[in-house]
This record gives structure tokens, C-alpha cells and sequence, in this order.
């Protein structure tokens, strides 16, 4: 038997549940808190009376996405790797699983362990589930569907996943653990929720996260060419994060009455960008003027990805809201700001 | 940490090194080694003179297919499920991972275990391969191909596979095993082989298998009518379990002048036949007078399945050779003898 931590958050006492007013309030565990979507869920969470626990081994999470959060007593952090088996004091209600790294060049820097963080950490949460009687998501991925010959991509689609190629890690990773989510509720009537996320953007991505987005605006705000893979004709679909944990919370709070509500639902934006209309978007609102450098595609990167949503429109009653130009302006002032702290961090040491 | 079970075969101790004759065996693991595949495998290992250690849980694999093999010397038999970390005294030269449960209605009695023997199980051989340097071999699956739209299926075929139907459990759970393999050779230099293997038949099946060939020739001996899914024109190809040990042993010894021997290698016949084709066969070779008997096609049960089997032509100079009429008629024998002797120990029960 692995010896197994046990995390104590300080509300897990009981304490809380002795006034009425907490009587009712709910303990929402986030794997991959600190991460980007991480930590704008524990933000809404927090805002509307959840208590949070957060686990994060901060191998791609930072730090700076929660420290804001740290003084909350309805927040805990527990630094941790969900690869390692764990346990947690006191009642789980709810668990989201979005602790994996996301980007290629993140997932790539060490794939046997992307692979064991889908795979033996979603087997690690689903057994705190299981103790609990939590309801638990996981964060699957648009990348599922690998290259797509279709589009847009409906669940039902299979996809074109390369098993020995450079993405597969993360994929195939991803694939295997949607199949533990949906056998572990056929087998042990765990209570899961599979969304299957599409490219999301906004504040608190990792400015090094080496995506389209951060990328460009990254770029275009420090004055550097911005970098287009192949022709750049290449499309994306691109979420807002407000939009995303609207998907994700109306998933997780989902009644069962749709008996398929434990299969997978795509989430994301399905409205189509070629990286060089992103490209232009990006220099209209940050009004630099950069050059392009144009760089062969990378093996196995996919020509198009785009959700269809039918699926969560019909069961969930939701679509995105928040067009590509609205969600970059406060994107852009979100990097902004982390460029200049990064710069005054520079200027203070020099 | 996990407490690691140590297995030590009596061969070990490394006195057989002290004999000339000795001094070059190699000693071989198979995980899986009372299996159809891994028994008859063994055997062959060790009548080219190799010392065989053999780790099965009896799942599904039969005492059996091992038992006239434990008085020899050079075989060591250990009780264990490979999803519990283990290690073994002594040299390992080669590892043979053949240990999953292979058959829908066996693979499927246990899904999330199914899921964990591919991937749980993969880490811990890998782990044994990389501290003793031996050179290991996964067996993949046909099934990685789902349910193909083109045939035959060459290695860069990324498959149809749903990964939330029936029969993912075995399918996403070999094709994350195959990117673990991949990358633990990319990230570790682990001398990995993948064999992704087509239907297999031959002495040594388990009568309850569940798959055609030993279905049909069970029932044609019992008088019972044949089981056809679909119209019975789907088609498999049967590969007769010497070839397949020729194909396995040469992918395993081969050099690495081949740059790719580290990808997929089909293995199986390519010759097609359909239900209704493999039901005559079998009903003229046992002369059998039976019905068949018709039933729905199962969920996601694939239409055809056929390797191309190019790339291990080209690289191992490998092909098939026994015909299925000749491969049959042993089959067939082997199955009259099992049965004989099950009638028997019913027989001495009464």
C-alpha cells in the first residue's frame, strides 16, 4: 500500500457548518487550481459562497494565479502532485479535474509523466470521489479528435489520434482517462462529467504557455515578430474563459434527467479564426506593428478544430457569449500588466 | 512507496552461469505467461534452450497451459497481477508483456482493471526493463484500429476507436500503452517493441474464450449450432499461433538498423475470410451437422479488420505461412482433447 498524505483544509473541522448561514455551503476540490482555468473556477466559486480546496503540483499552475486567494479562509492550497494517491479531511461535494499540463511544449517536457497525471491521477481523484460521494469532472480536451477530417467535430466523432506521434502523450493520455471517467461510472456509479475543452483563452493564462494567443499578444505587446506556423491559413476556435466556467459549472450542476449527461460534451467557442485573421485582431487592439515570421507546421499539429455544441446547447442550455474581440481587450490588459511586473522585477535587480 | 513484491526463480542464483554450456542463456519474463499467446510462447523459448520466468494473476490465463511446465528447471512460475509493482532476483534479458485479457466478455467483466493491466501493468515492466536493461516487447492490438474504414490497416492508420463504448476499455487502454512504450524509449532509451496483434488461434485457447474461431469449433464438436453475429459476412483474418510466435520473436530480436523498430509492427494474416467462410471450414473439418444460429451485431464490433502487413515483411522478412484449413485441424485436436477431458472429470464427478 502507497502511504498515502492526507490534506486538512481549515474549514474541514465542521466548525462552519455550526451557523446557518454555511450550513449549506459546499467544498469544491480543483485539481490543477492554480492553473489557468483552475484558478478562474476557484475565483467564481469562491464569489458565489463555495469553499475551495485547491491541489496543484505547480509544474505548469503558478503560483501568481492564487496568491490573491491565499488570505481567503474558504481557500486552501495544497501543493501536490495528483500523480502521488491523497486524501483530503472533512466532505468533497464537487472535484474538477484540470490538473494537466495543456500546451505541447508544456506536456512534451516529460510525456511518460503527462501520461500518468491523466491516467493515474484521474484514477486517484475518482477514488476520492468514490469516498466521498462527489460529483467529479474531468477536463478532456478537443485534442481527442486529433487531426480532424471533419468539421466541425461533433462528440460522436472518433478522431485521428497518431499513438506513437509527438501530441500523443496528452492525447492519448487524455482518451484513455475519458474512458476510466465513463467505466468508473458504469462499474461504480461514480457520478462523472466528461467536457471535452476546446482552445480557451483570457486572463491568467501562462504568458509562456507557448499557445496561439499568449503567443501573439505576448508578441505584439513586447514588440516582437509574431511567430505563424505553416501558411496560417490553419483555423482555431477560441473560448473565453467566463464563457468556459459557464459551460463548465452548468455541466457539473447538470441533472442527471438526460440520461447521457455522463458521456462526453464539447465545450468551446465553434466560431472559426484563421491565425492570420488572429493574427490582425491582435495588432488592431494592441496597435503594434510587428512583422510575421512564417515557421514550418509542427508534426501532427492539427489544420482545423472546431466544436460542435449541439450537444451542450440542447442538454445544457449553453452556447458562448463573449465575441473574440471583446474577450482579447481584457486578455491584452491582463498581459500588459504581467509584462510590466516582469519588467519592474528586471528594472528593481538591475 | 508501494511495498514491491520480489520474485526469486530458482535459476537466479546464477550457478547455471558456472556451466560453459550455460553461460549465454538468456533468461526471458512473461508477463501473461499462462496465457494462449504467452504458454505457447514459453515453450518455445525454452525448447531454444532459454530459462523462462512466468508472472500470471490466472485472470484469464489457465494453469493449464503451464502446468507440463513446472517440473522443468528453467521455468519459473509466480503468482501475480502485474498491477502491483513488482520485481525479480537475477538477470532479465527480455520481457514479454502478453498479460491483458483479450476477449470482449473477458475484458469486460472488469473494465477499469482492464484499463489499469495495460497501462498500471506497462509502467511496472518498464520499470523492470529499464533497471535490468532488458529489452521489452508490448503486445498491442488490432483493436487500436477500432473499427477501421479502410482495409487492410497499415501501421499509420490512426483507427476509428469510441472511447466511450464497450470495447474502449481494451482499446484506449493498449493505445495509451503503446505512446507509454514510445515515449519511455524517446524520454529513457528503453529498448521497447510494440507488436500490435491481429485475431490469433491455435492450441492453448481457452474454450471459453469468447472469440469465432474457438466459439465455432466448441460448438461444432458439441453439437451445438454456431453463434453468428451481423449476416456472418464481416470478415477477420486468423493468424495460427506458430506464425504469430514467428512474428513476435523476430520483432524482438531484431537489430535496431531499422530506425522505426521502436514504432508499431502489424502482426497477423492477411488473408480474409468472412464468418460464414470460417463456419464451413469448421463444420467440414470436425464433419459436424449443425444449425447456426443468427444474432445482432454487438456495439461497436468491428465490420473487417486485416493487416497490412508490409512493414513486417520489410523489416523482419517476416510473413504467415500456415494456411487456416492447416492450422485448423491441430486447433481443432486440441479442443477435442479439452473437452474429452472435461466430459471425463464430469464423468468421474457423477
Amino acid at each position: 500500500m502507497s502511504a498515502e498524505k492526507q490534506f486538512v483544509p481549515p474549514f474541514a473541522s465542521g466548525a462552519g457548518a455550526l451557523s446557518g448561514a454555511s450550513a449549506h455551503r459546499r467544498t469544491v476540490l480543483i485539481a490543477g487550481g492554480a492553473g489557468f482555468i483552475g484558478s478562474n473556477l476557484a475565483r467564481r466559486l469562491l464569489a458565489q459562497g463555495d469553499r475551495v480546496i485547491c491541489i496543484d503540483n505547480l509544474e505548469t499552475g503558478r503560483s501568481a494565479n492564487i496568491e490573491g486567494l491565499i488570505p481567503n479562509p474558504d481557500f486552501a492550497f495544497f501543493l501536490h502532485d495528483i500523480v502521488e494517491p491523497f486524501t483530503v479531511k472533512g466532505p468533497v461535494d464537487r472535484i474538477y479535474n484540470l490538473a494537466c499540463p495543456a500546451s505541447p511544449p508544456k506536456y512534451q517536457r516529460d510525456p511518460v509523466h503527462t501520461l500518468k497525471t491523466s491516467f493515474i491521477g484521474g484514477l486517484n481523484l475518482l477514488s476520492i470521489a468514490e469516498k466521498k460521494h462527489a460529483r467529479i469532472l474531468q477536463s478532456s480536451t478537443s485534442e481527442v479528435y486529433g487531426d480532424p477530417d471533419i468539421s466541425p467535430q461533433p462528440e460522436s466523432y472518433r478522431g485521428l489520434v497518431n499513438t506513437v506521434g509527438p501530441r500523443a502523450c496528452y492525447d492519448e493520455g487524455k482518451r484513455a482517462t475519458e474512458t476510466l471517467f465513463y467505466e468508473s461510472h458504469r462499474q461504480s456509479h461514480v457520478d462523472v462529467r466528461i467536457a471535452r475543452i476546446f482552445n480557451t483563452y483570457g486572463p491568467r493564462m501562462d504568458p509562456e504557455d507557448g499557445r496561439v494567443v499568449s503567443n501573439f499578444v505576448v508578441q505584439a505587446l513586447t514588440g516582437q515578430p509574431l511567430t505563424i506556423y505553416g501558411d496560417g491559413t490553419q483555423t482555431r476556435s477560441f473560448c473565453y474563459i467566463e464563457d468556459m466556467l459557464d459551460g463548465l459549472t452548468a455541466l457539473m450542476e447538470a441533472d442527471e434527467v438526460e440520461p447521457t449527461i455522463f458521456d462526453p460534451v464539447n465545450l468551446g467557442n465553434p466560431h472559426e479564426f484563421t491565425m492570420l485573421e488572429l493574427a490582425d485582431l491582435v495588432q488592431d487592439l494592441t496597435g503594434a506593428k510587428v512583422k510575421r515570421d512564417f515557421h514550418p507546421l509542427p508534426k501532427d499539429d492539427p489544420l482545423q478544430r472546431r466544436p460542435d455544441i449541439t450537444r451542450a446547447k440542447t442538454i445544457l442550455g449553453w452556447e458562448p457569449k463573449v465575441p473574440l474581440h471583446d474577450g482579447l481587450i481584457p486578455t491584452i490588459e491582463y498581459f500588459r500588466d504581467e509584462i510590466e511586473m516582469a519588467q519592474q522585477k528586471i528594472g528593481g535587480v538591475a
